[in-house]
């Protein structure tokens, strides 16, 4: 057997140390095309592969428990992608009845191996939350939080600053948390736990600090951090802002915040070639905004404009009602000129205020990008499924959400047999 | 060696003798995930897999020859799955220079193969032109038609009569093609060379004639005649009208142009059963409409408005102009009663003739289904690839259109040396 040949390539897929599973956040198939188009080299003759491209191997539908029809939240999904169970809409960690099941990372725990969450929203959102903790609805925030403490997970990295009062951070510091709120103090932590805050609610939209890449370095420290357990580790990360800038129909925010998630995913893929017992998937949790590349009759998409804008609309709004002369700033950062019609539609869109603002500057993003929309909502179309290292084969082809939680778990070591 | 043992897991994919490759025009991953919907009986906990779900192995990118930027047209795309060669949309078999260029079904026939199109449009339209001809533009039916004669095809199945007059059907004949106007009389055809033209233009909605199941009549006659060859065939069949549904936004349409494309998938499935040595090869050519799963921010979707109606909402509309008493009529074929507040506003479009009225209805259609559409031209998302025996396992995971022609090309065999 030659010293190049692949070690027992005939074998079933051995079984990970660790498990990655990472979440975009609203990330139906349209976006990642869209991602293509927007990272494509215009002056090369080929349009360049992206990180999903190299890892894609299957789709997974995302529909609800029939109770809630054929279009999931993220709660619902997040906790079929963590218990393996459908549930209603709203639900956290529990099932139809309520009662709840056993995540992915409370089964982790349990063997040994460390767990931990890095994700954009606040800690105690839908996606984070199905995966530490059991609530009958998503919108119990406080609950949500105060239930942390019970998880012992790792790591809880993301924002949220605002629904964890002090009483509570204290109690978490008791039970042996460093308790962060400073972005740059991550850096130098060199043990878990960590329970990492950096915004009141959401960390800023990724376009809107560039060299920031929050997301890449919350990765990069949870691989480091949970890599001291030999055991392994389970790792939830989540570019849960994509969700958000299709909610908002912005495309210009929704690429701004795939590229750093597939920055996070570059990073595990590196993690991976250093240490071949890692598994990574990833997927989304449904289709957020039925955004469309390419709208209204015309074989057009311009991602062309999206590369050149300076900031997020939401930025560009909020600087402009800060400004008595922000025609010039506002064609800066959009990086091109503000014609008189245009700049009439804008001055009426100003005088309502900031969401105003940014409405009209996302829709002539939109017309010069000739993006398409369906919905402030979420669409039923199946997501993709992307996966590298052992076990990686379990999810090529179609599948169903519940799945791919079921596949994972799986792949968790067998119980130990308790010492008598 | 047990004998329940799979033969040869470990070698590369062997060779198929015979090689179906099924297009559904259009047909974006909105298009497959909305008709598992369709589909569902809702009287089941679970939702029933499709033939889609069961045969997906990866996803393709679309996008033509950068001269006409990210968004295909069915020209360009036919162009890409038939030659491995990106070309300019409009194009029609030959590459950016307008230079023809050797396309599967040339280079299967010249091997010794027999080959075959069957498709629900014109025969001379842009996809099956693209596997049997060459052209600088798709518009160039004429021309297209005329260039069959040489193209030596087995099989040309489909709509299109008005674009062959008397004296080209007489070339056809002397060259010993049975040429068919009546699709019943396909039924007792027993070899090829058959040229079929079962409409003016295209066939009519498949839901407007739901016991005719055309294509899959087709498809059945195809593999059964093409299966006389023992070098084997190549056969491309296309769902042609799931495009001109998204292109109407007639989401009624497209899951009845769905449902018969499905079922001509089922049945060269059951072909490869007995015929183990068939590959089938399913994609589309790019997403039209940019159709979505819901719209409007609500998580709703209601394919149980679909599942009632009798007729397609151009028949309906037909229907409706040469009556007095339309109302009932149309509420009967709507499968909901028309109120005071729907009734005005049909009467209205009625008053503009067919077209407005198909249009009335559609939008009833889409509000009551919650669907939603960007464009009625196409988008530039990913397409699924779906494929099953021997050879299927090359198409896991991303590829552009073009590999998924050079894969193909690649199966077919070897030229033989000629003799001396």
């Amino acid at each position: 057997m030659s010293a190049e040949a692949p070690l027992n390539p005939t074998a079933a897929p051995s079984r990970p140390k660790n498990i990655v599973i990472m979440i975009g956040d609203g990330m139906g198939p349209s976006y990642t095309s869209a991602y293509r188009y927007y990272k494509d080299n215009p002056d090369t003759e080929e349009i360049e592969q992206t990180v999903f491209d190299r890892l894609l191997v299957g789709m997974a539908s995302t529909y609800p428990a029939r109770v809630s029809g054929y279009v999931t939240d993220s709660a619902a999904a997040a906790t079929a992608l963590s218990t393996g169970v459908k549930s209603y809409n709203g639900a956290i960690g529990v099932d139809v009845n309520k009662r709840p099941i056993p995540t992915l990372l409370e089964r982790a725990k349990k063997l040994g191996l460390s767990t931990g969450v890095a994700v954009t929203c606040q800690v105690n959102h839908a996606t984070p939350a199905a995966f530490l903790s059991h609530d009958e609805n998503r919108r119990n925030y406080d609950a949500i939080a105060a239930s942390y403490i019970n998880t012992d997970a790792d790591l809880i990295l993301g924002g949220g600053e605002k629904y964890f009062p002090t009483p509570l951070r204290e109690q978490f510091a008791a039970k042996g948390y460093q308790v962060l709120t400073d972005f740059a103090a991550l850096d130098s932590v060199t043990q878990p736990k960590v329970l990492g805050l950096f915004a009141d609610v959401q960390l800023p939209w990724s376009m809107d600090e560039p060299d920031a890449h929050k997301l890449s370095k919350m990765t990069t420290k949870a691989l480091e951090l949970l890599s001291n357990n030999p055991q392994g580790f389970v790792l939830m990360v989540e570019g849960s802002q994509i969700d958000w800038a299709g909610h908002d129909n912005d495309v210009a925010a929704a690429m701004g915040e795939l590229d750093e998630f597939a920055h996070s995913i570059e990073i595990v893929e590196q993690f991976i070639r250093s240490h071949p017992d890692t598994l990574v998937v990833v997927t989304a949790d449904h289709n957020t905004g039925g955004m469309s590349v390419g709208a209204n009759g015309k074989y057009e998409w311009h991602p062309e404009v999206l590369r050149q804008l300076k900031a997020s609309p939401d930025a560009m709004a909020a600087n402009a009602l800060g400004e008595e002369q922000w025609r010039d700033t506002l064609a800066t950062s959009l990086g091109f000129s503000i014609d008189d019609e245009l700049y009439e539609k804008l001055s009426r869109a100003r005088m309502q205020g900031k969401k105003a603002l940014s409405e009209a500057i996302k829709h002539e993003i939109d017309a010069r990008t000739n993006t398409g929309w369906t919905t402030g909502g979420h669409t039923g179309v199946d997501v993709q499924v992307f996966a590298a290292g052992p076990g990686s084969e379990l999810f090529i082809g179609n599948q169903d959400n519940t799945d791919i939680a079921n596949k994972i778990i799986s792949l968790l070591p067998k119980p130990k047999k308790e010492a008598k």
